[in-house]
């Protein structure tokens, strides 16, 4: 197969970088273009932006100059990440997506549109069909498809296989979030040693909503939203990388916290979401010590594509309680963002 | 008045230190003796610890030679803190009331026997009244109070107005706590830099069992637990001082934000907890900022002994969402125990 | 004495901030006036600042209107306080000075200016004779004076005693200094945590030349800078407040570290610095342990006005090595500039 | 080849951990045997230690149980990795080297030995030399070979080819060392949050010792030490893994940045330890940005074993100031060893 050719839209901030990180040597994707903002057009991506992954900068990307968010600029492109703010996302991904490319966004700008699929592959792999039916309204021969933000793309892993064998109820989701969730230069170091802020503007209800998307049903040329309440508390903490949520889980039917742990450890994902070139080795990962999972140590389980579990308990109000952990840059972000692609390209959409 | 004298117990101790450091210049209470484990008798007690507070250790202090802990070695006390670990505490504690002192005493030792009261002035200063009962069963002439776990505290100051107001029926609780609560050297910064620690032993199910205890009814000599459930899930973050704790709370009576912060900014206690030495201006300070409380700039309210609390919202599952701060070292812990002796002294029963 | 009144420039930011702190309360001045850039100018002060420092925001501060920064909306005005950036001090510090204001300026605009006094009372008092020779040259009933970097700060308190005694011949500087030093937001967390910042623009090149500046010679109405020659490293570590700096320091006279501990406690700076309302009990602290000083430990040591030193020992290439925490906020910044004001109350300046 | 069969003694501990990870999957050793201290002793590795590295335990390794540290105990290795104390160290290792294993010891108990070589292949391969004077004198038919302390390591790979070029006469070394050098749990989190260490006991000595050693010439069976003077100044800083370390120095022959910058990235080090399993592309790597290296970004260059070098310039003072990162657990721990072991396999002594 020939790899697509890709472009990167927002290419030189965090989410930006994990792009370019992961897609080093990736075997179905080249990127063969990078955009970015009118002050670094024309630029070396070197010089552009400044590199802050501790992996090294693939010599031949540093080189590429910058492009203009505009899709004439960009001929040739098969499928266009963004990981544009989300204002900019609102005005750019449908220039793209007119323009018949397919548009793998990791922006908020779109994730509540009823023609434009919410996707995790191993949840939801099924709400890509909501594509023709863009097409078809929007009168795109592109797309747009999204991921749900970082923290709600962790919890609606670990929700799943509880949804599917015991029927959620309510969910209790209190987050403790890294710093890298904020961008570059994000939030201040002096606002963030030693300390824990108690609010991220709108990360709450983003949280409430996006869960019940995406374990929501397809039917009928739409997603029906699921029933399960969610009620989110959003936390920044001194972590670099990785969130970590607290959830309180009710559910229809009794579950012991064993048979939460069988289920969990034992979910696939749809079939059409395994073996993709960034599918970790299972989705979930439930940790068997009773102190994790802990940001620092599983972020990076399954090349931070897996989502680890622990702690499951009983609640003495609800069912169950039980820890995540999930890299929000790569599983959260960018990661999650090649998998949708993965997924389509497998699908045959791109 | 003459100032009594004061021992305390596990002096050299983190907990220990904060109880110097803030009886230095009492009205009422004189450090006069400073006991310790095996080790430390005999020696300065500026050889015996490691001082970590930012504050001078008092040069009177540091001169004074450790005692060992028997109650025949502290003639003349007529009030011992305990900052003792449980198990130290459960059979040191005893030997002191035996003859005749008062134990304010920090250690989870005796909290839930039903005898000894577990005090916090401003919510129930009337379980004090246990004192009598305790000591004509035990055959003491002095007796022991204690004070609730530091994370606790913060969530009682918080529920208690709630509670009389509107009526509690359930409460979620998810801490993100300081490493000053596991004492010195306590946790590793190789576990605690760039992570977040998802177990503390223990710790949920004082925070469980101990609120009920707190917000019960005196009655017929004994103490009838609440009936609201408090569901816990305790976190260590890297922050020095200062607990957060997220609270999602169900009531009996429907209150809009506005009534419930309200009730919060009114909140007094008890008459006979307030004006004493260590009472801070209020209990509770509402933060009218919408990213606060925090604890690295809320921690120090009142001199710490004043518990913030913010962010009050509404929970799409149950009523109420808040954020509480709580100095977990000072109103926690060494400030609690001195203000339950403050307010026995206030009452006669020292 | 009338209390002078005091106006601040720069009043939002985070030396804006300390001056606000630091004078809340102050025996002999009072803070008449806020004034900060053009985006703020009306706002009541409470809202037009982001207050971060856990002390609380004075009341009548608060509800404080910001003005312009130009004179002639600061009627009354004995003193002002810069806070400014060191381009907007080049061009506003002078207007102020013109119209008759002692202008206390923080800013390195004019520190290289060879009749604008760059000052530390305890260092070098009598180059505020300076001022008249400024007011000459430059026509103005006002005067500015500066005081120095908050890293050359603690440098040059450490240093004097030594030059004094045994005079100075090279000094090798390293500093891990705190992330408050870059202002508010200053650097990002993402920078900043788990990580060491070798690099902070021009911060060394200021060192190098104002500790000669400070220890030089005033005689015939000019300083002559001092001899020794000083080479830095800067560094900027994940503390919040308070810099580290490692000396190694060649003498003219041999002297052991107890020599030079001796003469380090011994100091008490030029009579007409001591016992001014903002003076440490002395300037200087010499830490008995082996293990200190430490920034978060010795940082507010004398109210955040006494730089800490320890670690005296031997040089095996030059004389002698040791450790210097200075408050870089507060003695490096805020509250040197409220000292150098003290001070020319004192002698008739103001 | 047949790969080697490999026993790490102290392999619980926090470089023994890196040990097992850095020989996972090695081409020529193979870990055969596990030794700790007796309480761990029948326990399979996996609850005897605390895995805190954030790969993954491998299965087999994590199986094995735990050996005694005696050598009639572990029969067929060849080779033994030490990751013990220096107490241990000083009456273990030996007992090892008298029953024919060759040792690579990480521990500082024999680096003095006049008859045991202090060794990084690239800078004093020769010294190997030392190995069959140490076998005949201490009548062993194995040998010790020791790796310098990880902030040594660091300097002298920095130093070598300045050394070799322009001649060293003096340096001037303060270095900001991470908390996985202090070990397992090592420092407390409460001491090194917002702060500082300025005293890390002994290695101060040990920096100044090992480098003269390191650059030492071997004639007639023994080393003659280098003759310039090293002066150090050890702090512990807020950074998990990687050591940053300031150097001035003082050269024989002029040199400017450029012509070190040259020197430096051109440095490939003797042959013999060029393309060993464990050697970085190039020992060191000058980093072209102006703000690096930083540990965070820079220490896992090269798989943690390349130094990164960066800011060379001027020294008003001597001649050069520049600063070094070295990845303090695998270049100058585990990861020295084992490249000082795959040395001795290719010279033939293994």
């Amino acid at each position: 197969m020939k790899r697509k050719s890709v472009a990167i839209l927002g290419a030189t901030g965090a989410v930006g970088q994990r792009f370019i990180q992961l897609l080093d040597g990736h075997p179905w994707l080249e990127v063969a273009a990078l955009a970015a903002s009118e002050r670094s057009v024309g630029k070396p991506y070197r010089e552009a932006c400044t590199w802050r992954l501790p992996t090294m900068l693939p010599e031949s990307i540093g080189r590429m100059p910058i492009q203009p968010l505009r899709p004439e600029k960009l001929q040739g492109i098969d499928l266009v990440f963004s990981a544009l703010p989300a204002d900019a996302a609102l005005d750019v991904e449908p220039t793209f997506a007119e323009a018949g490319m397919a548009v793998s966004s990791n922006a908020s700008a779109f994730r509540f549109a009823e023609d434009v699929p919410l996707l995790i592959p191993e949840v939801n792999a099924d709400h890509a069909a909501l594509i023709p039916l863009q097409q078809r309204r929007r009168h795109w021969s592109g797309f747009i498809v999204t991921n749900p933000n970082c923290t709600t793309t962790g919890i609606a892993l670990a929700l799943k296989p509880l949804d599917d064998a015991f029927g959620l109820e309510a969910v209790m989701a209190t987050s403790m979030q890294a710093i890298s969730g904020a961008g570059y230069p994000g939030v201040s170091s002096f606002d963030m040693l030693d300390n824990v802020l108690c609010l991220i503007p709108g990360e709450e209800e983003k949280m409430q909503q996006e869960a019940r998307l995406l374990l929501g049903k397809f039917e009928r040329e739409r997603v029906e939203e699921a029933r399960f309440v969610l009620s989110a508390q959003a936390n920044r903490v001194p972590v670099l990388d990785g969130h970590t949520i607290c959830l309180s889980v009710k559910l229809n039917a009794t579950a012991s916290p064993q048979q939460a742990g069988t289920v969990l450890s034992g979910f696939r994902g749809v079939s059409a979401a395994q073996g993709l070139p960034s599918s970790p080795p299972r989705p979930l990962a439930v940790c068997p010590e009773a102190d994790r999972p802990q940001p620092r140590l599983d972020r990076d389980a399954g090349g931070g594509m897996q989502v680890s579990v622990g702690r499951i308990r009983e609640c003495p109000i609800f069912d169950l309680k039980l820890v995540v952990v999930v890299h929000n840059t790569v599983r959260g972000a960018a990661g999650g963002s090649i998998l949708n692609s993965e997924l389509l390209i497998h699908e045959g959409y791109i």
